[in-house]
């Protein structure tokens, strides 16, 4: 089985881009990512694309050939992969499997999300569709209550305060700080977080991402493409893991486990060959503050209960052991539904290959893990990416 | 690599189903491949599903982990595949692609819409989203007008006429006759058809398929999981493509080549190791007459203007040399948009291991091709199916 080979990283900023179309945010994440690799589409088998909201954001279904014309790729195989939050990620995982099955050399991975330009009752509402509609969301629950629920839910078990969950969000504002693609690049502190108006209780406005448009893309390649090419084998996603649960809260047996990413964690360990411990630092999927804990605790680097205080205790922080969202994460990178699982694998790359404005925090360390997950954890994507450094 | 077996087939019967939600009518496809099969959900690694319009139709995203719950699979890798109407057929494609590469040894293939419930202008608005937003969609295109388009263009090039067109939708209908899980069991004329409202000059009403309800299901299994489980093998997915072409008419070269069909048709053959000239019947899609005659055309069963009169000549009815849609085809089987792709695998196992009620047309022949199409053709499917009679 041939190796899977980051060869190329791009991304558009994230942020509000009101007068891109999709088709043009996602063209201009693959030029980066091509000029990256130093290839063109001329070497690339095909498309997997992320995507989820696309028939509400721009009534346009049938994205796949589109993003292929858009990309230089027309005619060729092109998939488009819905999961709600973690349709980037699976995306990842099928090209991946699909590199590593020989029947591709090098693909194009992208993911594209356009929300600003919906009103914010209108996108509540489409985000919502990520949960059941009918035992979800024909009562009324959108995300913002739904993670709610999860972090009374934890606190009750557990213990824990808002405090501590303002935390994660002042540590991944700080993360993001000298990150020029991330859409929130200010310091915010614990005051300003449990100041901030309440969403849903126990969650305020600071617990929450914010609401992004961006594109993010990936060149993968095997290693004799990569040989063939000339391209930059630095960082391998050695990897890879999927998971799903029952999509309504009510289905699940505790509001404060998030077995999907445990299923998912589990097989890409296994198939790196590696242990939780071995991780030296990882994107998770932080769209709420709980669901950074949550996801920490899912990828076994804390023990049940004990996630909720790691920011605050300095464990999850770029000086911290295990750095977690040196990128900014969801919360202050930005949260581009589709793109989100593409653009964790970015940032991982450049932090691995020491040319991400965070790198220094990393230095030395070879092993990450990049965590997307759909909806309230109904599904899950884990991949392990090794560098050489 | 390991053979692709469809063990199981399943599908509910096409048509109207107001009081079923998409969850429960997959669940019934679901149940009746796994009885087909004789193995449950136990034995099956993921599920690899297709649907267009449940975002519109149902107010549901993230359908993946909640149609695994649907069908036993709860935890389980699960996937939705998303394009237009080759929806189901991408699905089938992933899986079988999937078991070759040792990553899965029994998957279940499902595919689902609903549509019935959507008024007609909803629903010609909410299919007009495969074709492009920006450059058809907002001038008020929909699939009507554009393969009425590709009628027309072709007519012009090649001659034909309406009542060649007819014969299609006459053929179509004829075969649905016996077929209880069509949704349209009536003879029609030449006559009908012709007299027929005029939905987009030169297509009426009956040269388009009816608006369907339903879902389809498949078992596929490798070779060692078929002998570990005593599974029928005796029909083998031996051949699989995947093409794609421009979305929009305006950036085709031709209005009367479908070259998406061709490459997926290439790929296929070249992988089962066939020609064209060897194919003894297909399930090809016929959402308008007209792209019945482009997909026969495509595949290499007709040459190029000749396949607009190969229904009249009686060349692809059940006793001609090369039987097309022995179901009914979408246009009298009936179209569920993700599920159509599933369910042509579904007929043309039934016709190879002799079960089905149009069987005897095709007695003793053992080579048949299922393709699936979206759009105006900017994405299709191909799959060769072996039978052992």
């Amino acid at each position: 089985m041939t190796a899977v080979y980051v060869a190329g990283v791009g991304t558009t900023a994230f942020g509000t881009h009101p007068d891109r179309s999709g088709r043009d945010l996602l063209a201009a994440a693959a030029d980066e990512a091509f000029a990256d690799a130093g290839v063109g589409p001329d070497a690339v088998d095909g498309l997997y694309y992320g995507n989820f909201l696309g028939l509400d954001a721009e009534r346009q279904g049938h994205q796949a050939p589109l993003m292929a014309e858009s990309t230089g790729l027309t005619g060729r195989s092109a998939l488009r992969f819905e999961q709600a939050c973690a349709s980037g990620g699976v995306a990842v995982r099928e090209a991946v499997r699909t590199i590593r099955a020989g029947q591709a050399d090098v693909l194009l991975v992208g993911g594209m999300e356009r929300m600003n330009h919906l009103d914010t009752a209108t996108l509540t509402e489409a985000l919502g569709t990520a949960a059941d509609a009918r035992f979800e969301g024909r009562v009324g629950l959108t995300f913002p209550g739904a993670y709610a629920l999860m972090a009374r839910a934890y606190v009750e078990r557990y213990g824990g305060s808002r405090t501590d969950l303002a935390h994660v969000a002042v540590k991944n504002h700080e993360h993001a700080l000298d990150n020029d693609d991330a859409q929130l690049q200010q310091r915010i502190s614990v005051a300003d977080v449990l100041d901030a108006p309440t969403i849903a209780d126990p969650l305020g406005l600071y617990d929450a991402c914010p609401t992004t448009d961006g594109a993010s893309a990936l060149v993968l390649a095997s290693s004799s493409a990569a040989a063939d090419h000339g391209l930059d084998d630095a960082v391998t996603v050695a990897g890879v893991g999927h998971g799903t649960d029952r999509l309504p809260l009510q289905g699940r047996t505790s509001l404060v486990r998030t077995p999907a990413t445990e299923r998912a964690a589990a097989q890409a360990y296994a198939d790196a060959a590696i242990d939780p411990a071995d991780v030296d630092f990882a994107e998770v999927h932080d769209c709420f503050t709980i669901a950074e804990v949550l996801a920490i605790e899912g990828l076994g680097f804390a023990d049940l209960g004990s996630g909720i205080d790691a920011a605050r205790r300095g464990e999850t922080t770029a000086d911290g052991a295990r750095p977690i969202n040196l990128s900014g994460g969801l919360k202050a990178k930005g949260h581009p539904v589709g793109a989100t699982g593409v653009s964790q694998v970015v940032e991982v790359t450049k932090l691995l290959r020491g040319t991400h404005p965070n790198s220094d925090a990393v230095d030395g360390r070879t092993t990450a893990v990049a965590h997307n997950a759909g909806g309230t954890v109904a599904s899950a994507v884990v991949h392990v990416l090794e560098g050489q450094r």
